[in-house]
């Protein structure tokens, strides 16, 4: 039903991450390979027999509203416990704070594994993930103290609250409140809404980050700053204690991902909500984007937990399904259909953009470690990298997914087989986190003039000093020509541009990624079966994918004046 | 909510059908433009007034299995009548069997208006029209004159029964079987699933068109019959009698479409199901591709249906929801979304493609009638063009609808806006009438090869005679070249090819279609707003969607080496 993914993993971490480099330092010295096969394979051991079996019920029964509270289908309470007690949640968070300091290269991998199980209930972890990062570079020692080690273990979990009503994309737009209480404490009022695990039952406490203005804040994003609300106040021996106004009003009635209470929460409705800054007053973007910009890969990730599991229930089901005889075949038996060359295609097509989308993540994860060891560069590679892997990667969830349906056939409509829940779930991943149209605005907008080009610059020359096939050089070359190009152009032809651009940019650096790893897999010694899916896939994507992107040049290098030859008004005609 | 698209109806009707020229033969003459003009008006005012309110019922309560049958939500019975008394059905029915006798062409557009509305419920008529077809070129006069008055009307519907579980694509596989009862009746058993309004309420016969084995048959497609068997036996007078022991097992739990009741059909279960053969005993592939390849366009139909309204739900809430500054104005004042680069990129993407799938859909129904007519090669140019309009149209239904999702941001993965619905009903048609991948493989199979490759040479010609744009014209002589080379393959390295190839040309054939009305656009009387994104649309496709075909090119012209170098066993490696 679900099978980690560990090879692919553990070769992307040999190899593209660098996790051996990673753990000479100091720092990572824990990362063993020993420890990472360790890691790999016991969390792929909780994944497979506990939480996988649960996601179609995370889907058919979902997290429900009851006045108590929101209630998680049979199961998840013990499966989020043993995730718990396992010490799953502790792998990325520094030492200091009760974690077990690896990499947070080791910690994606985690995460992949978890959501290719179940990606919905996975979405618990990986909000409380953005929570300790805030906290670990944002809040006080007190703060770390009383907080970080409950969400280190994933005891207490962690939730972002941003978008109201009329502040989606628009985070500057909020209006929730916060009024000083003196002691360092704040009151706090508003509703949130699209709050992912805004409330479960798996946690005794859970710890609220929220962005409200202060009196007399200034207008827009200048004005924000971001507060530790807690659901249950801490009493003085650090235990949770009173509950702190904090309502669940409602959850979400969304096309998937039922296993993920969406919330609607009230804070303050009567006027008993405390919460404390986190940071300084108006420090709230900054904040806002520490826990963002690592959500942001995670999202990314969650593109390929999807094509993960898509991609081996359609392998399944196209190894089982017996259908028609081979065209061209001298034989008139009918065959499995994975043997028909279109729906080996697909299929190839679906490992292969699983395992780019992979590397892509896991390449961007690594900077995350190497910017923490100081490695020049990385946290520059890290910003350019991010709006890639989060845009692309949940692309490829989607496309996957689509494919996954339709190598099932008329059963991929039908719910049972579960390939249409997973195209449902992966929908959700364009779009949250940041829109993938906002992470296009944010490569041209910010990330392509990092350091004046040198940045994107920087990028270009590695993926050129290695790219051995003509189609991917050509590819690099121009992105390379219209990256250089959108750096001069006005905000409305840069953004009109952005999206096709990011998503040239984004094959790019996969097919520099799948290119390397094949070589690699072709003299390596391993799983021969691995290695030739590794080999194969790395060919189909440079071949085939690669090319694709060239399509969009003209696409990445048009104007907006079309966008505007007709008014909004008539838009419709 | 919704508006009848038209104005485009009518400019594709006049300048990529030629309504004008049809309605000079004595055949089509009734297909005057003040008819044409009524038709659309009227067909719409029902659409937008009786059928489109109940889109969302249609979903969210669903047709509902009871056993006395299946009931229809609330108010479709009064709104599947007001279609029947308006004449609906009756428009491309020929005059002999109670039809209008309009051209095919005009069937399309008040189907196209029809499911824009609400795609499940129009199903129900469009599945009739594929029976009244079957009828009326292979049925006998007594079955003619007992059924088709009735099925023209839409006063009974029809259905097809093809597939069983072990029977999908692969039809030969079937094992419902018919045994000589003597007088030209036949006993009927057999199991049949996934019947689109196999069984409803709004109708007091149905009529199932049944694909079934005779006793010593051949095996495979050579030893099929059709039978007709209709829910309620006919009394001496015609009108519907004795309960057939047809009977409605279950309805399937879909992604989508819940309006369109998919059944598990039981013939025969008493041993009472009796059926008439139509057309000779082994006739019934032959039969079926008269049934399906009208349904075929009709699918590919329903793809510009669920385009043409996610376009206008995108563009409605686009217009409305206010966020953020324009990017690069002096203004901070927050707009519409609408007036973001990247939202109308994806607003204008999405008209174009609706567009561009509209035409190829109405030139491939234009060949019906002039086949009809006895132009000469019309019926070869419906044959190329099916898998095409069938395919592409599909697929641009589910890339719109995703589109539809992503303008509406978080708001568009809860369903209450609607645009979740109609991405999780676009989903199902590039599988079903055949899914996707065997258009593909009738396109380079059968149809590249027709008259030795003659009628793809004189597709390549019409276009390449009009085509004036560079990009447009390069494409046009890469299918050309593609297409020829894979006319010499084997069997494996065609269908490998075949998907890509599939989208190039169509690509190609949509942007002769688009460019040739852009020019006219440009040069038009008519409503301004009209024509001014009628050309913004045209220029935007040839553009930017035109080239993007090109990289395709690539995995059109690639082997199936790669897709055998991984033996199917370890495909999951």
């Amino acid at each position: 039903m679900f099978t980690p993914a560990t090879a692919d993993q553990r070769f992307v971490l040999d190899h593209i991450v660098g996790i051996g480099e990673l753990a000479e330092s100091e720092r990572f010295a824990a990362a063993s390979s020993d420890v990472v096969d360790a890691v790999l394979d016991g969390v792929g051991q909780l994944a497979e027999g506990e939480w996988a079996p649960l996601n179609r019920a995370g889907d058919t029964v979902g997290a429900k509203w009851t006045p108590e509270g929101v209630v998680m289908p049979d199961g998840f309470v013990k499966a989020y416990h043993d995730y718990v007690e396992g010490g799953w949640g502790t792998i990325g968070v520094a030492e200091e704070f009760g974690g077990q300091g690896l990499p947070f290269a080791i910690q994606t991998a985690v995460l992949d594994t978890l959501g290719g199980a179940n990606m919905s209930f996975a979405l618990a972890p990986t909000l409380t993930v953005g929570a300790i990062e805030a906290l670990a570079h944002h809040g006080s020692p007190e703060q770390q103290a009383l907080y970080l080690p409950h969400l280190a273990t994933g005891e207490w979990t962690g939730t972002m609250n941003l978008t109201e009503p009329q502040a989606g994309s628009d985070v500057g737009a909020l209006r929730s409140s916060a009024k000083p209480l003196g002691d360092g404490k704040w009151s706090i009022k508003g509703t949130k809404i699209f709050i992912s695990f805004g409330d479960h039952d798996m946690a005794p406490n859970i710890v609220h980050l929220v962005l409200a203005r202060t009196p007399d804040a200034p207008a827009g994003t200048k004005g924000i700053s971001l507060f530790l609300v807690p659901k249950y106040r801490l009493n003085a021996d650090g235990t949770p204690g009173d509950f702190n106004d904090v309502r669940v009003v409602s959850i979400e009635h969304k096309m998937g991902l039922h296993g993920s209470p969406t919330c609607v929460l009230s804070f303050g409705d009567n006027d008993d909500c405390i919460g404390e800054l986190i940071g300084g007053e108006f420090g709230g973007i900054r904040a806002m984007f520490t826990m963002m910009n690592n959500a942001r890969l995670n999202v990314g990730l969650q593109g390929v937990q999807i094509a993960e599991r898509a991609t081996q229930t359609a392998v399944g089901y196209a190894r089982e399904r017996i259908q028609s005889a081979r065209a061209g075949s001298t034989s008139r038996e009918s065959v499995a259909i994975i043997e028909h060359p279109d729906v080996r295609r697909m299929l190839l097509r679906m490992k292969a953009q699983t395992q780019a989308a992979r590397a892509l993540v896991y390449l961007a994860a690594a900077q995350v470690d190497r910017a923490a060891l100081g490695e020049a560069g990385a946290q520059d590679r890290l910003e350019i990298l991010t709006p890639l892997a989060k845009a692309h990667g949940t692309d490829i969830g989607c496309e996957v997914t689509s494919l996954g349906i339709q190598v099932h056939g008329g059963m991929g409509y039908i719910e049972e087989t579960g390939a249409a829940q997973l195209f449902r779930e992966a929908r959700i991943t364009p779009i949250y986190e940041g829109t993938n149209g906002i992470q296009a605005a944010d490569l041209v907008g910010r990330k392509l003039g990092l350091a004046n080009g040198a940045v994107f610059a920087q990028l270009i020359a590695d993926m050129r000093a290695e790219a051995e096939d003509q189609g991917l050089i050509t590819l690099i070359d121009t992105c390379e020509e219209i990256g250089r190009g959108l750096m001069t152009l006005d905000a409305d032809d840069k953004l009109a541009a952005s999206y096709p651009f990011l998503t040239m940019l984004s094959t790019a650096v996969c097919g520099w990624l799948m290119e390397r790893q094949g070589r690699i897999a072709a003299t390596s010694d391993g799983d021969p079966a691995f290695l030739a899916m590794k080999t194969a896939a790395a060919r189909f994507y440079v071949a085939q994918i690669v090319p694709e992107a060239m399509g969009l040049k003209a696409a990445a290098t048009a104007k907006a004046d079309v966008l505007y030859s007709i008014p909004a008004e008539t838009f419709a005609a």
